[in-house]
Order: C-alpha cells, then structure tokens, then sequence
C-alpha cells in the first residue's frame, strides 16, 4: 500500500475536503476541524499510516456507530494538576486534542499537569497531541494503549498493544525535536509490505507463533508479533503504557483492548504538559536546547552516513514540502477519499 | 568483577555498616540514611552494578569533594505542581530523595507532580525513587542524565548519556511492579565482563569506533559505544531525557554531562507522582493491576521459556532470598568496603 504512486494535493484542499467529508459523518464543525489538523498534520509530516489512509476505516467506524460523530466529551474527575475526561467514544483525535487543551491550561497554572482520557477511540498520530503544547512554551507528552499486537516477553500471545510515546519540545530557530516512537523494532505495516513483496526481514524484526525470532515476514501474519525493542525493555514499556492509560483510566487494558474481546475496543491516552517557565526562562531553554541539538548534529558521522538527524527532522522537511508543493497522497487513497465523498453526496473530489 | 564470589551479609548489619561508613564521610545521619537505603535496597534487589559496588567511587568523591557531603539541597523554583530544585553536588541518592518527597506530597494536592534535580552527582538505581511513590498509592516516575557513552544516530561520537528511566506501579496482593530500564540493549559493564572473559557479543549489542554493528567486545572498550535499543528510538529517548533534565534543569546536558568537559560532572534527575485517588479508587486500581498481570502471566510461553516474568519481578524474588538470607556481596566489594573502613577508623568489619 504505502509502495503505490502519489498524486499532490494542496494542503488547504485537502483540509478543506476532509473538514466537508467529517461534517457529512455527523461531526460537529468544531470537532471536525480538531480531527482534520490532525489527519492533514500527519499526511504533511510524511506518516502515512496515520493520516487518510485512515479515513475509509474511520468512515466505516462513524457510519457503523463504532466511533462516536456526536459526543460528549466530559470531565469525570479533575484536581488542579490532573484530569479525567470521557470521550464518550468520540474519535480520538478529537477527544484527545480537547483533553490536551486543558492539560495546557492547568500546565499554565500549575507548572506541569496531566490528563487521561478512557472510553476513547484511534487518535492518529501521537505527536500531534505532543505539538500542541510547543506554541505555549510547553514541552508536550502523549501516549495511548493500543489493542494487543505484542506477545509478553517469553510468551506467544499477543497481550499489549504497540503503545506509542511522543514529546514535543520547543527549540530556537526551528521546529520542536518530536520523538513519536511505538515499542516494536518495525511498524507492522512494513513488514506487511515486505510479505507482499517477497522479501525477508532484518534479523530481530518479527518472532513467530512459537515466539522465537524469525526473518520470514509470513510468520509475522501467521500469529506471530513485532519484535519489541530491547525484547523485555520494549514490552515492559508498553505494559506500563497500559498501565498508566487503560487501568488507569477505568477504560479496558492488556487483552480487552481488542474488538474481540467485546464491545468497540475502546482505549485510552494520556497526555502530559511541562511548562518551561516553571524551571527557567522559555528563551533560555530553547537557546540550550538549540545547543544540545548542535552537539549531536556536529559529532562525526559513521561510515557511510550522510548526515545526522535528530527526532522529527526528517518529518518537518517533508512538512515543508507539503506546504510548499502540495500533500502527496497515495493513489488508493485518493480514490477511497473520493469514494466515500460520493457516498456522502459531497461536491468535491480530489 | 560480577562474575566474583559472593558473601552473605545480614541486611540490618550492613545497613549498620553503610549508615556509619557515610556519616564517617561527612554526611548528616539522616543524609546518610537516604543513601543507605538506595544502596542496601539496590544489592537486595540483585541490582550489583547500582549497589555497594559504588561505594569505593563514592568515598573517594566524596573525600575530594566531587559530592558534597554537607549540601544545602534547596528549592529554587516551585509551582503547586512542580518544583525545580537545586542539590549543591549532593549524593543524588539524597538529592533525589528529598526531592521525590516534595513531589509525592505535591501530587496528594495537585493529583500529579514533577521535580527536577540540578547540579547534582550519581543516584544510584532509578527504580528507588520510582518505588518511594508506592506506598502512598501512587505510581512513581524517575529518570536522570549520565555522562555521554551513547553515539547519537548515524554518529560515531559519545555525546547523550545511557539515560535510564524507571516506573514503580503499586498492584494487589504483591510488591509493585517495577520497571527500570537503560537505553542501551545491553548494560556496559555486562560487556566489559563478556571482554575480559574474550566471549563475543550477540549480534545488535555494540558498535564499534566507526559507529558500525560489532559482536568484538574490545570494539567497544576501542571508542565504541553500545548499541541502543531501537537504534533511533532508544537514543532518541536518551536525548529527551537529557532535555527534561539536564537542560530544562539549568545543569550540564550533553557533552557537558562529563567529568572531561570541565567541573565534577553534575548530572540532573525527573521525577514524578501520579495519585491514584485523582483517577480512581487505589483499591480498584491495584485490583485492576493484578489483573493486567496476571494476562500477561498466563498466555503461552514461547519455545524454551520456563516462565514469564513481569518487569521487577526477579528481583523481588532476589530480595526476598536477601532478607531471608543475608545480601549478596561480591568478595571484591566487601574488601573495598572493609578497607573504606578501617581507613575511616570504623570499629566494624563485614
């Protein structure tokens, strides 16, 4: 999937479009635009698996009630530093994004503070929620349990989700460092490509269904997992993820995060707001920040290196090429954005 | 060095024998005791490398003033949910105590809390101030920068430290789990022992001086670095942590977190609180806990494992058999502690 061509669509087009086509879900103009920047966001950042290629499963799940187009996102329980919110099953990027914003605000008061939202749906990318914090001189958190794709360590069954963690940190002269990194080696959507395409894999990528390692991507597909990073470091990370987002939250955790397991797989998030002026003055960081970044960019490179990038650099040029020569989407998801347009009567194509 | 012989010691001796060794060192006896108890508990949990292993560094830091014996651990900055305090080159075992403490009791307020440590010198093990939180019922968060032996990304030169971060949930029915982990795939010393025992590293562990995969252990003692977990993820995550710390903290970051760059190297510690009772009820959390565990203790086990095991629980099981037992020693550390000692004019001998 991710292999086919790209055709460009300008970024105000295609915000445009998917604001039109959420509305035609049921989503209120408000919420659609809180999920649009996030979905558009991604696509101009390069991360194609978490921007339209989306949308027809998010269409699906709207249509179907399995994501809530009219929720009711409330505060469960709140203390000054700390909130608990209810999605009420509302696509996560926009109960995400509304929890973040208060995360922001008490951060501003309170000097750091963290929000969990349960009962919520897929939210995209975690940067995203990350981001929202950098234009306040914050540095921002998120992270979110996921239906179980990881075997325990030493076990064979898949009982955690490949919980992602993001920060966003604000810098002088460029963009915040971004660090959205899920806990297995390889996303599995590459190595379902390269099943598709009949390649091995790297050593230490996959393990299959007895849960030893395997280089054959069809081990993978055939019950076996994704390698977690640093085997139990990766998974064990992943379990205080789940921890700290579906136990926590009173939301479902470990194997009940799964359609299967009964009712929508509802899942949970957890952001986190540093605001920087409660330690040292906002210029003063992003200056010694812009330092650090220098100090690794300036080592010497290894044999055969071009270059050194830091965090979320290599998604920022692609932004930028997006700003300034349009959002490439992939053919096929051209095509199911213009399928479900028609479906819901909306004037425009791409 | 841990492949030595070990000697029981009774754990209220040695915590006897530690307080009195760090008081003879200048530390106020309730300084003292902070250390002790991060010491004793690292070597009860099997944790050799953070434990009375160190002793000999410290007393020699200690003695020329590398840590300060006598700081004036102060609040530089403080917010309802965060503080920013100052060690004064202490311990950070001290450190990092008292300012886990102030988190803790912000968090019974605001519902979650931040601390950051500056100017302070070595912690010992993470998971310590990770557990304090536990037995207020909340979960405990902790992480420090370290002297660069990390290569960032495609780079071939030490610049970020092998940044740990430890979490300490509290559960039903049994000790919290803990999870405290490095960013490297393997811990340095293990391979300094694999070196002088001239095995060769599993594939993944190490690079060599030419930022380039090595299984020859002297590849890495000859500049090289380990590997971390992830490649890019795993030092990514020691970036950020050199961030949250070092230059959110005003201390040394990067390259700057090293005795060579100027100074004694001071290092800066996180650490954070999450109340429970600001989410849920504790008793419901910790059942919901147990619950988690047990499905990743009961799927099926992979060819050739014999158990799974969740993060912290070894090391329970060697702390049980030290307080039942007697603590571990390594022979070479009890020697060095003995001569510490009498150098010291201290009646005890282990």
């Amino acid at each position: 999937m991710f292999e086919a061509p790209t055709q460009r669509v300008p970024a105000a087009v295609l915000t445009a479009f998917t604001q039109d086509l959420l509305e035609r879900h049921g989503l209120s103009p408000e919420h659609a635009q809180l999920m649009t920047a996030n979905l558009v966001e991604a696509d101009m950042r390069g991360v194609k698996s978490h921007g339209h290629w989306l949308m027809k499963r998010y269409a699906g799940w709207l249509d179907d009630g399995d994501m809530n187009a009219r929720p009711d996102v409330r505060v469960v329980r709140e203390t000054s530093a700390a909130v608990l919110m209810d999605a009420d099953m509302a696509p996560g990027h926009v109960a995400g994004a509304l929890t973040m914003r208060r995360v922001v605000a008490k951060a501003r008061e309170a000097g750091a503070a963290t929000g969990i939202t349960r009962g919520s749906r897929h939210f995209g990318a975690a940067a995203h929620f990350a981001l929202m914090a950098a234009p306040h001189d914050m540095i921002g958190y998120a992270t979110t349990n996921a239906g179980p794709t990881l075997f325990p360590f030493g076990g064979r069954e898949r009982v955690v989700g490949n919980n992602p963690i993001a920060y966003a940190i604000p810098l002088e002269g460029e963009r915040p460092l971004v660090l959205d990194m899920a806990m297995s080696v390889s996303a599995n959507g590459r190595i379902a490509i390269m099943e598709q395409l009949g390649q091995r894999l790297p050593e230490g990528w996959a393990l299959d269904r007895r849960g030893l390692p395997t280089t054959d991507p069809r081990d993978f597909s055939a019950g076996g997992a994704g390698a977690p990073i640093g085997g139990p470091k990766g998974v064990g990370l992943a379990q205080v993820v789940d921890a700290l987002t579906g136990v926590l939250s009173g939301s479902g955790f470990a194997r009940a995060v799964s359609r299967a397991a009964g009712g929508a797989g509802t899942i949970s998030h957890m952001f986190q707001a540093f605001d920087v002026a409660a330690f040292m003055p906002p210029a003063e960081f992003k200056a010694r920040m812009a330092e650090q970044i220098r100090q690794f960019r300036s080592t010497p490179r290894a044999a055969g290196v071009d270059e050194i990038v830091i965090p979320g650099e290599l998604e920022w040029r692609a932004y930028d090429d997006a700003a300034a020569h349009g959002v490439p989407l992939l053919e096929p998801v051209i095509a199911d954005l213009n399928e479900i347009a028609a479906r819901k009567g909306a004037p425009q194509r791409l």
